[in-house]
Order: C-alpha cells, then sequence, then structure tokens
C-alpha cells in the first residue's frame, strides 16, 4: 500500500465558530490584511463576525475587499502591496473560492518579491504569511487546499499556483453565511464539490485514506441533490454541503483533479460560464468515458450514490443546472486545443486524447 | 454540526518509503538524535534504513537506544540531556509506542527547562525539535498523536503529557518492519489499534469525521482477525494493519480513549500486562456497558464489523489473546480507585462509575 496523507490545516466548524474560537485568530499576528470581494461577507454576516472577533482580540485590521470573481494576477500583486503597506502580518480570507485563492497568493507575495513570470514557478521560499480561511460558499474546498487558482491571461486559462505552505493555518466554517446565497450559486457550488470529490476519485493519484474521505462527500451531495433542486435546504442541510465540500478540498489537495476541470476553465475563461457549473456540464460525459475503461471505479462510485447508472446522475445534474450555454464547434475546437496541454489530463485514470475532449465538449452542448 | 479536526503530521506509506522520501528528513536538522529501543529497530531493518539516509543526506545522529517498554519519566530526561550534549537539532523516533511516546517528551525537554513536577502540567511554550517517527510495531498510532504517555510512579499510572505542537512532522510507514514481529505482539498491537478506533467511536469528542476515519479501521482491523490466528500474514496484510493502526491514532489525537484505556493502565502498571492485551482484555466488556444505554453507536459498529453481536467480538478477540492473567478481587478493587479519577472515564458517551468499572474488572477476570 502507498499513501501520502497532509492536510495541517486546523478545521473549526461550527456555528459561531469564529466568536467561539477568538483565540484561533488571536495567535495568527498582530494586525490583518481581510481579504474579501465588494459585498457578500458584508451581507452574510462573516464580515462582522471576523471584525468582532478582532475588536475582542484587540487586534487590528485592514481590509482588501477588490477580489473579483475568477481573480487575476494583477489582483493578488495589488493585494500584496496594500498588506506590505498596512503592515499586516496576517491574512484572513472571506468569500467563496476567488477571495480564497486570491489571499493564498497575496499571503506569499506579501512576505517575498517573486516577478510576475516566474508566479507559477514554484520557484520561491517557503514564507508566507499565516492565513485564516472563512469560506461562505460551500464548494470550492479551498479552504483546506494548497492551491490558489488564478486567471492567466498570457495562457488564456486559469493556472494552479501550488506549494505546501499555502495551506490556511486555521479554517472556520459556519454554514449560516451560506443561507444568504441563491438557488443558482448554492446549485453550482454544489456541483463544484462533487465534481472535486469525484475526480479525486477518478485520479491517478487517489489513495485509500482519499477514497474513503471522496466517498462520504460523494455520498452526502447525492443526498441533498432533491432538496437543492426544491431549494429546501435546512441550516442542517447546508451543513452537511459545507463539510462535503470541506471534504472534496481534502482529497483534491491530495491529489488534483482531472480532465473535467481543464475543460472548464475555458468555458470560464472564455464563456464566463461559472466555475461550479462548468464542471457540472463536463463530469459525467467525463464518467462516462471512464466507465469504458474503468467500470470497477464508476461502479463503485454508483453504488455509493444509490444510481444503477450514469444516466441518472447526469438526469439529476442537468435538471439542477437547466439549458446548456450555445458554442460553436469551432470554438470547442480550440478549448481543447487549450484543455489538452493542462497537466490535470494525465491525472486521470483515464487520460482523454484531444478528440475525447471534443467529443466530451460536443456531446454536453450538442453540436 | 460540530467538528473540529487537526492533523497536521505529513504520512508517507509504502515500502522504502524513508529511502525514496529522504529529502523529508533531510529539511528536519543537520543533525539527529535517534530514540529507539535497545534492540528491534536493528533487528527489522529500520535503524539501517534511517541511518542509510542520513549518510546519504549528509546529516549527522547520535543514538539514544535506552527506551524500555512503559518509558519513565527519568528515561525521557535522559534522553533530553543527551539531545543537549549531542547538539540534535531534530529527532528521529523508531519503534513501537514506547519510543515514540518517549521521542515526543525528549524533543519537548531538549528546547526548554520544564521542573519534573511540571512536566503533565501543559505549562511550557510551543517549542520543540521537529520530529520524524517510524513506527515498527501496528497498533500505537502515536506516529500521528499529539501525546506522549509517561510511566508515572508518583501517580501509580501511566500519564499522558499532550500538546497541538507534539505531533511529529512526518511518519514514516513501511509494513516490512512488521515482518519481524512475533504472533503475539502482532495480535496485541493489532487490538490495541482496534481499541483505539472503538473508543474513539465511543467517545463525547467522536465527529462525523473522525467517526468516518474510525469505521474505516476497525472495518480493516476485523477482516484480518482470522490472519491473526492463523499467524498467515502477507506484506499486504501487515500494510493493512498498519494503516488500520494510523487511522486508529488519527482519531484518538481527536477524541481520545475513554475507561478502557484507564482501566487497562492499572493492569499494566501493577501486573506488567501489555498496553494493547490490556484494552483488548476490557474492549467487550466496555462495549456491554455501552450497549446498554447507547444500543445505536454499538449497533453502528457491529454492523461494520459484520456481527451480529458482542459475543462473536469476545469470542474471537478471547481466542487471540489467550487465559487470562489471575488477579484478586482486592487488587481489582484498588485498580478500580485509580482508573476512576482519570480523565478517559468522562470522555466516554458512557462514563462508568466505580462500581462498574469494578464489575467490568471482575467480568473479565472471572473473580
Amino acid at each position: 500500500m502507498n499513501l501520502q496523507f497532509f492536510m495541517p490545516t486546523r478545521i473549526i466548524m461550527g456555528e459561531d465558530c469564529i466568536l467561539k474560537n477568538a483565540d484561533a485568530l488571536y495567535k495568527l499576528g498582530k494586525k490583518a490584511l481581510i481579504v474579501t470581494g465588494s459585498k457578500s461577507a458584508k451581507i452574510n454576516g462573516s464580515f462582522s463576525d471576523v471584525t468582532n472577533t478582532l475588536d475582542v482580540n484587540g487586534q487590528e485590521y485592514a481590509v482588501f475587499d477588490k477580489v473579483m470573481a475568477n481573480p487575476t494576477i494583477d489582483c493578488v500583486y495589488e493585494g500584496a502591496a496594500y498588506a506590505k503597506k498596512e503592515n499586516a502580518d496576517f491574512i484572513i480570507a472571506i468569500g467563496g473560492g476567488s477571495p480564497m485563492d486570491a489571499a493564498k497568493a497575496i499571503a506569499l507575495l506579501a512576505c517575498q518579491d517573486i516577478p510576475r513570470e516566474n508566479l507559477f514557478s514554484g520557484e520561491y521560499e517557503a514564507k508566507v504569511l499565516p492565513m485564516a480561511f472563512i469560506p461562505t460558499t460551500a464548494g470550492t474546498g479551498s479552504e483546506v487546499t494548497q492551491y490558489s487558482i488564478l486567471t492567466n491571461d498570457a495562457a488564456r486559462t486559469k493556472t494552479t499556483l501550488a506549494a505546501p505552505f499555502l495551506f490556511p493555518d486555521v479554517s472556520f466554517l459556519d454554514s449560516k453565511y451560506m443561507e444568504a446565497l441563491s438557488k443558482v450559486t448554492t446549485i453550482n457550488t454544489a456541483i463544484d464539490a462533487l465534481s472535486h470529490s469525484v475526480e479525486s476519485f477518478l485520479s491517478v493519484r487517489s489513495n485509500t485514506l482519499t477514497e474513503v474521505l471522496a466517498l462520504e462527500s460523494i455520498g452526502i451531495i447525492v443526498k441533498q441533490l432533491e432538496n437543492l433542486k426544491n431549494f429546501t435546504l435546512t441550516r442542517e442541510d447546508r451543513s452537511q454541503l459545507l463539510y462535503a465540500s470541506t471534504l472534496g478540498g481534502m482529497v483534491i489537495a491530495h491529489t488534483g483533479t482531472t480532465a473535467v476541470h481543464s475543460m472548464g476553465y475555458s468555458l470560464t475563461y472564455f464563456k464566463a460560464i461559472d466555475h461550479g457549473r462548468a464542471n457540472g456540464l463536463l463530469l459525467t460525459e467525463f464518467m462516462k468515458l471512464v466507465e469504458k475503461l474503468r467500470p470497477d471505479k464508476i461502479k463503485t462510485l454508483l453504488v455509493k450514490m444509490g444510481y444503477t447508472s450514469l444516466l441518472e446522475l447526469e438526469s439529476i445534474i442537468f435538471e439542477l443546472l437547466g439549458d446548456t450555454e450555445s458554442i460553436t464547434v469551432e470554438e470547442l475546437e480550440s478549448y481543447s486545443d487549450i484543455a489538452i496541454k493542462a497537466k490535470n489530463i494525465p491525472n486521470g485514470i483515464v487520460a482523454p486524447t484531444r478528440e475525447e475532449l471534443l467529443n466530451i465538449y460536443r456531446a454536453v452542448f450538442k453540436v
């Protein structure tokens, strides 16, 4: 048996967990830079929970609330410059995947000067500001990964910055922050989490332990699909989805993702299709391809889901996601050319060819 | 849902994993103190794998091979003095629970002066030498916990030193080191691991995530009980047991143990009964007590084990452990007086009274 496991982030989950665990923030530093988006953290209560806790602790803070969806390289350099200007000695990220991913790069760039051309090289010191993360969506899993995924205009896709010291020190999981989410965002993020756990399970790097966690995550999310459809989610349902998405993060931290993510990045980059939705659109077609060569793995997933065939999963996912976008074959050809170069492709137990990628795209978008 | 999870130790499992991951030792320091027992590490190949790797890395080392079974406070102070004398800047523990538990205290005491009377107080700085652990039995789980359990003559029992910075930095799991173990040691350590996972599951601090891992561990160990009986263990079987015991460590790192451990410590302290065997002797009687108040939890365990009643588990455990020792009622009375004071008692979802502890002891030893 071969296995590696490393997940150094302290996870604290529960209602009002930030306020109840103020010491976990206290020990991180004297002045925080709060990295977030422009609005949602202030609406859902997470921002005030953080600032109230910092006030109680007597810790100062500055706010960088300029993180957009699919954050850019400019954005993280701007955030890092602001962290230095404000003498912040730790980072608090609040938000969905975008603020959390940006915050990791900011925590890194605030500590050392890395030229833009080296940002994705991994060639830098193991020096980073301490980080506390507060997810306000249940999808990305970024609160427990070493990945910072940034929009890379040079490569016309999203590129991953990864280093073992980019794991947050602590993550606070409180599902009350998700109650303000719209139905569409709730669905897209849940499907993103499902995709993480399924892709991890179908990765060449999956191991006994990540498979246990991935299957647990998958079982929980599939149980919530009907609630998602009806949008009748109790706080406990929201907690279940948050827990499952964090498990999804834990497993992709070990295994990475697969062709689904590689292909999805183009849909997001060129068509502004939400990241979770993009994964959801592509997921079952990729699973059908895997099923041809590794029916055993797909069978295990279906048993855990309580389905007898992939068509059942496909049916409920597309019911949740609604009509697909209009994309031309020429566009899909060019996306396939980009996706085939991604590292995630050979990371799947089945590594699609460029033609197979195109076929998946065409099947999804019916062209 | 409330949940906390923190397991910062990097786990590297696989054949020859030390040699293949020499960099994971390299980054820990310049000179190691190897903490081990007098013999087994040299016989089972782990000692030479470590020293060969250090040689390749150009790292120096000194050896402290005086750790006895159930290590004493004297032993860890002596080890720490030796670490200082040798200017060791990191610790490598090789062995079963005793060297690993001693190594954590040595790593702590080598960094700061702690008077003996404060050793179990927790009142010290978060300063400790980096640690790499190599278990050579599959039972204790110490390679992934923050616990150092020492023989405490003042309290006439074993006492736990615990701190979040006592997690090893890295643990190497290679089941080839277990092939030299006798049948008795293999059984006792496997039953110790089973007890950890069962006790964690029956702890007030268990949570959704620790329960998933505990059940996984339990399922694996129970599948190996027949192989243990016949002592027909392949290397893969040994790997399964090692993996399961590490999972057991991961879960007790979060939940602690229960009355089983409190009671077992007296059997070890006064009667020199092996730690794992002591837990095994007591485990099913404790589970019977829990079953009266929380049949749901025992049912979940039995389903995972594939048994219909606790008697089936009891039967195979006692078949493995053989005849029980002779202990008088008076002795058991005094053990009950000691055990009832332990912190582990109220840590179970059922906290036995002093009389119930005595009844468990009496049922086990048939007096």
